[in-house]
C-alpha cells in the first residue's frame, strides 16, 4: 500500500504542476460580483481513503464557494429523512437541458428532472424546510462533522450576492408551487438555497465529506450517515445526473460518479476506495471547472480508477 | 469459485421463476405486427463469465429480435473505424426525450445526442456506410464470431416490417441531412438499420457477444475488438444513455451499464466480471423490458454486482 | 338607419334566445373559488355604434369579471405614456402557445410575444408601475370614463384569490427580471394585475368602454385616447393575438379583432362601425366563452361584418 | 375615381423612387443557386382594383419565383376540392416558430399549424395528389386564368434545385406520414411542391390572381373559384398565418391579409377594394422582402388601407 500511496501523490503532484500551465483557458462564474472576483489562477486538488490518508497537491487548503456541490448534501439529508418517498415529488433522470432550465419543469409539470439541477435542488430544500427545525443549521452541522473541520462557515456576503441575482431560482420555485410541488414559502426556501451554495470549503474538506460514498455510507468513524443502498443509489445518480448537462462526457472521460459546481470544485467517487475534490475556479462551456475536469481524467488515466 | 458459481445459478433459477409470477403487466411491443404477435408469457436470463462460465435460467435458447441492442454492436464497428472521429457528428450526453424524438435533433441543429437514440444510430450506419463495403453483413459476421454462434439470421419479415413503418427514422435521417450530418442515400442507411433490428438472437448469444465489455474490449478468445479505453468508454455510455429516457432510474435500480431492445432483451455489464442477456417481451411504460428489469435488479441486489 | 337597426336588434334577440338552446356544452372557469361559482346559464350580448346607440339581449347589466380583457386596457394605458417604445419590451408576434407558457418566454430570453399573453400583460404592467403614481386607480378610472359607468368597481374577493393562485404568473414574472425584463418589484405588479383581472363590467359597460378602436381612437365625446395609427395597431394586435393560442380559429369563424377573458366576455371591433361585447360563463377547451364565440359567429355571418 | 386612381399612380410613383435608395439593406435567399443568382436591386408594385384597372411602377413585367406565395393558390385549390373536410389535416393558427419548423410538428403530433407553413403546404399538396389527376399542371392552368397570363412557366432548373435542398421537406412529409397524416408518396408530393415554388410570375400577374380574394371570390369574368365564405375565410388564415412568424408584425405595420414568398415577392389583399403585389428580392430576417414590406407599409398609410 506505501508504494501505491507513494504513486498516487507523484501522480498529484504532476497533475497540480501541469494544471498552472492550463490557466487562462476559461472564465471564471461572474453571475455574481463575489464569485467574479476570485483569483483564476488556482488549482488544489485531494484523495481520501479509506485507511484515513490524505493525499494532495495544491491551493487544497484555500476554502472556496462550494455552490452546487451543496446540492449532494442536502440530498444526503433528505434521503436520511424521506429514503424513498423523496422519489415522489423528484425524478432520476438526466435532463438534457441546461441547468437552470424552465422549459422541461413546464413540460413535466412541476416535477424536475433530478435533484442536481437547479429546480431539484430547491424541490429538496422545500422538502428539507417541511420537516428540520433548521436545515441550513443542520447541514453545516452535517458538513462540519463529515469534513472534521468544525469551522466551516457560510460565506453571507456571498449568500446575499446569490439571493439578489436568484430570479431564476424563484421563477421555478414559483413553477413548481403552481404545479403543487412545493409546499413552503418561495422566500424562505430560496434563502435557504443561497446559504448552502455560499457554505464554504476547501479541497481537504470536501474529499473528506464525500467519503461516506465510498464506504458503503459510513463514515470512518462507522457512524451510518445513509444506508448501503442509499449509497450506491446516490452514487448512480451522481454518474447519470451529477454534471449537468455534461454527464456522458464526464462519465466517457473520467469514468466516475461526481459533482460539480459554479465554483470550480468537483467531487467524485471511486466506490470502495477513494474520494476526490478537485478545485479551480475558471470554468468550461458546460460550467464545470475546465482545469478540474482535466486533472481527473489525468488522475483516473493514470491510475485505472474508472467504475465502467 | 465453484461455491460462488452455485450461488449464481440458485439466484437465476429463483429469479426466473419469481419472473413467471410477474407476467401479464406489461405489453408487447406492437408497432410491426412481426413483434406484436411474440408469445408474451416467456423470460430467459444468461450470465457469462471470464472463465467462459455460462449460468442460465428460462427461456435461454429461443432467440428473439434484439432491436436497439444492435446500436451497441454498431457504435463498436464505427469506433473499430473512426474512433474519436465518430464524435464530430455525434453526442455523447443522455437526452432526456424519447428516443425517437426530433425536437432536440432540431434544435441541436442535426447532431443526435448520443449513439443509443434512434437518430444517433442512423447517423452511426451512415458512418458504416460510408466507410463499410457490405456494413450489414460485416455487422452479422461481429456478431457470430462474439457470441460463438455462426447460425445467426437477420428476420427478413421484421426487417421489411421495420422498413414500412420507418417514416420516424426517415424523418430523423433526413433532418440530418438537411444539416450536413448524414452523406449516403437515406433509403440505404434505412436499410442497413432495419436489418441490423431485426437480427435475432437468444440469451445466451447475447450475453457472450457482449463479453469483451467486461474484458477491456477483448474476447476470451483474446482478440482485441476495442482498446481498454474504449471499451471503458463504451461502457460509460451504456450507463448513462443506453436505456433511452430510464437511463437514470436504470442506473439507480440495477447500477451497471446496459442496453435495451423492444423485443424485450436487455445486456448489462459487470465490468471485469460479468455479463448478462435477460430477455421478456413484456415492456415498461420507458419501453423497456419489464420483468428483464425487474430481474436484473434482484440478481444484482441480491450478489451486490453495482458499479456504484 | 332604423331599418338596419331594427335588423341588428332582431338579430340579437334571435341569437340570445338559441344561445340558451346551447348552455351545458362548456365549464366555468374553476381555477379560482370565485369563478367557479359563478351561475354558468347567463348570456348576454351588446353592440355599440358610432351615433350613440346600444343594442342588446339578454342578461347585460349582470356584471361580471373582466379578467383578461383587462390585458386590452392596460395595453391602451401604456401606449399613452411609451408609444411605440413600448416594444423594446414585449413582441408583438402570436404565440403558438399557451396564455401561460414559461417555455417561449424562456426561448426568447424574457421578451414576452405580445402584450395579450400573461407574461406580456405582465410586463405592460410592468411597464404603467415604473411610470403611473397610481396604475389600478388609473386603470379604473378610464374604464369609467370609457364606459360611462363611474360605479365600476374591483371585486377585492377575486383579485385577493388571483393573487392567492398567481404562482405561474410569479414564475413569469421573476423569469423576465432574470433577464432584466422586469424593473419593478414582482409582489406589486402581481398586486396590481390582479386587481386589474377583478373589475367587473357589464356587456354595457364593455362595449362601449371598446368603442373608442372603431372609432380612430376617440371616444364619443371627442376625446383622443390613442392616434388614429395607435388605434388601427391596436386592432392588428387582437386580430393576431387577442384570443390566445385560438386567434386563427377566431378570424376564420368570427372575422373580427377581438379580446377574450375566462370570465366569459368576449369584446369585438368592426373598425369604424361597431363595437360587441359577448358574455357567457362556459369556456371551450382553448379558454373562451363557448357560447359567446358562437354568438359573435352568427352575427357577424348574418349582418356580414367581416374585416377580411 | 379618376382623381383617386392619379394618387394611387403618384403614390406608386413615389414609393418605388424611394424603394431604390434602400437597395443593399437586405440579403437576397440563397440557399439554392438559382435563387442566390437575381439581381438584388430590383422593385416592382402593382395594384389591380376591381374595375379591371391596373396601377404599376418598377419591375412589373419582370417575373419572378413565386415561391410560398404558391402556397395560396394550393390552399385555393384544396378548398375548391375539400371545403371544411381539409381542415381535419391541417390547423388554422399562427405558429410562432420558423416556417419550416419540426418541433411544433412533433408536439401536435403531425398536423400542421396551418397551409402556410411549410409542413401546411406540403399537407395541402398530399391532399391534391390525392384527388387531382395531374395537381401541377392544373396549379399552372389556375395561375395562367387567375393571371390572364397564358404563357406562365415553370422555371425547371429551380425546381430540380429545390428538390435537391429539399431534405427538411422531406423530413416534415416523413414525419407526417409517421403519424399518418400523409397518404402519398413522399418523393412526389415533393416534386409537386418544388414545382409549384418554382413558377415564374410578375407582379401584375400576381397582383391579378389574387384578385379574386378582393372580390368574393369570384374572378373579374365572374367565375366563382371560391364562395364568399371561402373567400373571407382565406383572406382570414392570411392575416394570422401568412407571413410566417413576421404575421404580427405585418398586421401592425401594413394591416392587411398578405403572402410572401422568400423570391421576394409579397400579395396583400384589401378586401373589396385592391389587390397588392409587391416585389423586391432583398429579404429581411424574418425571410420577408425587406423593401416590399417597407412599400406596403408607406402604400396603405398613405392611402389609408388597413382593414383594422
Amino acid at each position: 500500500m506505501t508504494d501505491y500511496s507513494n504513486t498516487i501523490q507523484q501522480h498529484l503532484d504532476r497533475i497540480a504542476k501541469h494544471a498552472r500551465d492550463l490557466f487562462g483557458n476559461g472564465h471564471v462564474a461572474d453571475y455574481i460580483p463575489a464569485l467574479a472576483k476570485v483569483d483564476p489562477n488556482q488549482f488544489g486538488i485531494a484523495v481520501c481513503d479509506l485507511q484515513g490518508n490524505v493525499y494532495q497537491a495544491g491551493d487544497t487548503t484555500t476554502a472556496f464557494s462550494i455552490q452546487s456541490i451543496s446540492k449532494l448534501f442536502t440530498l444526503i439529508q433528505a434521503l436520511q429523512i424521506y429514503d424513498e418517498e423523496l422519489w415522489q415529488r423528484i425524478g432520476r433522470e438526466p435532463s438534457g437541458q441546461r441547468f437552470n432550465s424552465l422549459m422541461q419543469l413546464e413540460v413535466e409539470q412541476g416535477i424536475p428532472r433530478n435533484p442536481f439541477i437547479n429546480a431539484g435542488a430547491l424541490a429538496v430544500c422545500d422538502r428539507l424546510e417541511s420537516r428540520c427545525s433548521a436545515p441550513n443549521y443542520q447541514l453545516l452541522e452535517l458538513l462540519r462533522e463529515l469534513s472534521q473541520n468544525p469551522h466551516l462557515l457560510v460565506n453571507t456576503t456571498v449568500a446575499r450576492s446569490e439571493l439578489e441575482h436568484g430570479s431564476r431560482n424563484a421563477a421555478m420555485s414559483y413553477l413548481m408551487k403552481s404545479y403543487h410541488n412545493f409546499d413552503n414559502p418561495v422566500e424562505k426556501v430560496l434563502e435557504s438555497y443561497a446559504h448552502h451554495c455560499a457554505i464554504e470549503m476547501n479541497c481537504i474538506d470536501l474529499a473528506r465529506a464525500a467519503l461516506l460514498l465510498c464506504n458503503k455510507g459510513k463514515t470512518l468513524a462507522g457512524r451510518e450517515i445513509l444506508t448501503q443502498t442509499q449509497s450506491k443509489r446516490v452514487n448512480a445518480l451522481l454518474a447519470t445526473c451529477g454534471l449537468y448537462d455534461a454527464a456522458g462526457d464526464f462519465a466517457y472521460r473520467v469514468g466516475l460518479p461526481g459533482k460539480s459546481g459554479v465554483g470550480g470544485g468537483i467531487v467524485a467517487i471511486y466506490p470502495g476506495h477513494y474520494s476526490i475534490c478537485v478545485w479551480s475556479p475558471e470554468l468550461n462551456d458546460a460550467g464545470n471547472s475546465l482545469i478540474g475536469t482535466y486533472a481527473l481524467e489525468a488522475l483516473t488515466d493514470a491510475l485505472g480508477l474508472s467504475v465502467y
